[in-house]
């Protein structure tokens, strides 16, 4: 499927600073699916907003962005559709470019850590999400979106990993939490400010938008009450490209389908221009 | 109707602390029906939520609770109803057991109500709502979930009911609170911390959803901008259960099918979870 | 998940001559997923149907039907759910009672048929749906329910699978119809009297429901215009019953949340119910 | 509340031929609610059909029709809102008119029966729906939208009721009709046609939108697949007019906001168009 | 806005035997809006039908078709866009190539007639549709989707179009008809069979999807019940294009927003693709 | 159509102080139409609020407003519904009463700004809007909703204009205002307090309901995460009327189909009964 490019990501590959692409499934969705429309939806409606940010005052229209299309991934078994996200993510890192991927379920993120980790082995996640997704397997399956982060620190291991906005998990993914695996700030992005980093160190920046609140952001599959606003959330997305290395990004978890306003698929294009802008900031100046 | 139960609500009733019974009846509500499948949706959905809550660092999965299923009420005429709300409110309260009652629209807490003030006459009720229920009658019906909380009044007396959030009402309504028969405090929940009742004194809460801001609840039958947050209501019902003598509570107004992304459900099963936990933890402390 | 039984079927399994099953999954749909849903919805909606057949004179109240709930399957990869459910079939059959399969998507037939197969190794197969599911595979995988009665062709050989209502499919799908491997009847049902098999001849029935018009059935994930009406499908299912010797069966991809007017989930509800009077019929008689 | 008219029936009171009344309640419903707002959406939409008919070619514009508005029912207790319409319908009828009534629920229905049987003794009733509506009670209650046609044989005795398109019941109430209390065809209108009463037999059209297939008409509590047509529906509808005496008549058990699509209403727009034009076609030639 | 194309029309221009261009205005639309969302939503729900048609035995992949994407059409006053849709067809047209309009409201029509009419003064029209579309002017507006066959009528001239299906409009514009300006035939298409024509009279084809039963297609601004049938519409086109020299055609008025079950647009998706078949058919024999 | 009014706005013409009319035009709307259908929404869904006001302890049953109901506007070329508009508000102003002007879409504001400025000539905006609605032109229509404050002050040039939570612009409007052609305050309302006119300078009021954020008003066509909250802009209404001299004002690009909940009406409802309070407070006292 020839699917349209994200507003003004119309660069040609090899010029470009970032490149968009599309990871569509939805497969182990544990609860409502339909995920895998978020990324069709999100370059469709992109059109509905400005290319200029007030927030940044930097426009769209001045940077070098790619939008490589959707992968075509078969559902059901998530192995080899991991295993595309991982090329292309691979492909995109090695020609010196910053990975944008968006899903889909928050699975597909696990195909994007294993490039960068393997190209950056010192590599730190920074993880936005309403849920822990530490478990070790849901019903007996280890490759589930409700499962992604703790797959995610069988590669890179303890302290690698910190998780803002958590307010959903079992009582075993608390205690991996208590038990220091992972770096949580439950319910708020509040203490984000005071992370820091060895200069240079690469981070992976993963931002399940259900960490907004279902007010703010209802087309989602798993919604919970209690979570952060759109404004601080991009304050903190922000913060996390202007203080930090980022070498790769996703964001994951818009099911439009389930939000008939449309306001959650707008909400994702203004955050995706965002990230985007401050992506690509750092090579402008 | 053989329904599922609320998760992890699947103990005994001999055994049970506190017991969850539905009253899917919403026959007189005056604007928009729907109520009445809120019981449902919520014992469906709540299978989506977890049983640990991080708020109270508790597992519903360590307490004993007892889903009794929904009444099977008649719609028309609300009397039959009403008696039956109240019989199986006076089966939990005799077996020395918490009522968790699930509406269902406003009107069912008056069968409770009556349950619970004979069996402790000097009962008090706290009563978060957007909407006063304070009216004699709507069209000509003393029996309306408009005038609910003025038919608990015909039971209590003056000075017996705590409202709160209340920012819709006729004036005569208005001039009926600032005639001191019930104590009201518009618009939000700020002065609850500072009220207090003679020890032991025995409490009704009763929940009308609505209270909250429509973004956050928007299926509910009757929305009124301006209302609390659900971080508010979360922390208000948990300071209820803390300070108070909690004898019996219930949750109404969810109109699920008015809310087609599902989070109005998820929530009120996220707050019937913590509320239940609460509700619990005298006795397992 | 307890979920709710379907209407009268409250026999226990012992005594039952029917047993429902649910098979929830949807993790390889192609399209828009949501069949999940599908088997609560039935049971859910069944309430509002009545246990009477003014087709058939008859009343589920009579007959000994066991609703042995949801399978608990886990999504993604779908080997192991179906491998647990042709362990439910097996169970049903060898216990000598009719196992009434409720999809979920197509594919979940194939692990029913894999049961039905082993036990009458001479089994035939009618075949009732939109799409001819005759893909050898979809994107690379051979486990799609794009490819379902392909697989069932590999267990069963040339000759054994009739198809009627097809009106979609790739040109190597009807190039391979057209080569006998199965036999197929485009757009309609209307050979399906003059079909016919040796006496006893064991019949896997199964019904994707969108071989109905989307008019009727809007609530399943690949619509196709131009279908049949629930008449001639109620028709022609029961026909199956009552001239062959139907071993097991399945109405599968009901897709509730696409249609949120209620009404595909009310057809479903009542053709199950006609489709359990008649496969209980013989043994009533 | 000062309703829309309904399109082109803006003649006063005393010059009018027919009068339209709309009767929003909706509190006995036994499944889900409302068809309170039909009468709403029939006025508000039908602005956006033509007054033209090409089926009897007659213009509305050239008829003397008012719309009295909608009743303002109290919801809750049916008795009282019954004797409203009771009363209404007894106004109309008494001033030499043609009374219309539009539902709200299939039970206010009642409410005109016993105004016309009041003014002709020798009523007969013609009954379209999907539904037998015949029960004795339903969960205890007599005055409820599943007996309105058993409360209006109560008034009207054997005989004198006959029903067309009932595709669901109980078996108590397919024994009714098997016993002879009413005369009933099921599933179809086919045999209207040959129906005949002495001349100038007084008769009370009732129409149950439900009668039509939920393909055409969705917007409907209680959806039975297996329908009839508009075509049919209008046929059987103008021949009603044009060879009974009709005295006052009634559609009921539009739902709206079942069916976002909209179409509903504006069938129920038209067929009214249509039945105004057969009921004040005598008078105009 | 840089949309996919149409499924298989991935042909360069110069190659392509068959055009397709879309039209998203809708801005004249006297009900529901929302016709403007008809071409992206063709384009985007194509990829969920097949390329083969079991109808034609047939194969997209076989044909050469461009899909030219969607005009830039400003909203509000209608002369621009309607201008610069004739200029595409005119272009289509100068190449000696099929114009395929996507619309959009009925008025994009006069655009795509107006470039036909110039090049082929001996056009006929075609036109199937539930509203006669022969106002002289909507509440003073000449150009409209009211007026739009009145606009052809104004260039063409009495006896050159042909209208079928027609089911709705004013006492003025079955005068219109009446007086034998066009020749149309209310309800049905029946007669379609017996229309003859002059050997390679150029024909234009428009159809207003709203042909259709509202229950095959209900989302369409104008809903009029009684519509016909996909097969019927589908045996009509394919009929045109066997027996008529078709030398410009389009579908129009497919509102998707007005159907959340999405089977309106992939009928649009599937009819779009048999006329394309049908009309490069000549070609490919 | 004889629309119904809006709650107690029931008083005569010549009795009233301010007088309620509708503009249900969105021909320019460029993203997703239906603010058409504001103006109805809003008076049909008053009847579901009070008519007493808890925030200004004041009841509309006790002012004389009339609703003049909405103008029959022609869809497509704006310039005629402009003119009516206009003339309509011209007529208001003349009768020394104030406008209250429904929306339509933004753009309907032009015509009641023409009217004022003409009789106030020294005529300031204060303007609450998500869209800064200052382009030249969009696809080379100057009349067009995103044009509509430069198309005001094309009328009262500089420094006349002071807009309040303006969150999306193209780089030319933020240049126009940095110019200071108008003053801007980007994302809140916070400074409007500080705001201050010479006394009795004339103030129309224009208040874009999208202004809100989407969680709170997602009934609109054009969503922009990050807006002001309910209460923040009930507090800036007030303020404004309070403070300064309202000449007239309009609440616009109220699209109720985009929110199935209903509750972005409800609110518009809510606004309007406190702005009409507010704007007839100063006749009362």
């Amino acid at each position: 499927m020839n699917a349209v490019n994200f507003i003004s990501a119309d660069c040609g590959f090899d010029e470009a600073d970032a490149v968009v692409f599309g990871a569509p499934y939805d497969s182990t969705t544990s609860f409502r699916p339909g995920a895998r429309f978020g990324t069709a939806a999100i370059r469709m409606e992109s059109f509905g907003i400005e290319t200029y940010s007030p927030y940044q005052r930097a426009d769209l229209a001045d940077r070098r962005i790619h939008d490589a299309g959707d992968l075509e991934l078969p559902f059901g078994d998530p192995a080899r559709p991991l295993a595309m996200i991982e090329s292309e993510a691979a492909r995109i890192l090695d020609a010196g470019k910053m990975p944008a991927l968006l899903g889909g379920e928050h699975l597909v993120t696990l195909g994007a850590v294993r490039a960068a980790a393997e190209r950056h082995p010192d590599l730190r996640i920074i993880h936005f999400d309403a849920h822990a997704d530490l478990r070790q397997d849901y019903l007996g399956n280890a490759l589930s979106h409700a499962c992604v982060i703790r797959r995610c620190h069988d590669i890179l291991g303890d302290g690698r990993i910190w998780q803002f906005g958590i307010r959903s998990g079992t009582r075993e993914e608390f205690d991996f939490m208590a038990a220091g695996h992972v770096v949580t700030e439950p319910f708020t992005l509040a203490t984000l400010p005071s992370l820091s980093f060895p200069e240079n160190t690469p981070v992976y920046l993963t931002v399940d938008l259900d960490v907004l609140d279902p007010s703010e952001f209802p087309g989602t599959g798993t919604q919970e009450a209690g979570g952060v606003a759109f404004q601080q959330l991009l304050s903190a997305v922000l913060d996390v490209f202007r203080r930090f290395r980022v070498v790769a990004f996703d964001f994951v978890e818009l099911a439009p389908h389930l939000d008939p306003s449309g306001r959650s698929t707008a909400l994702a294009c203004k955050i995706l221009r965002e990230a985007l802008l401050a992506a690509t900031a750092r090579r402008v100046a």
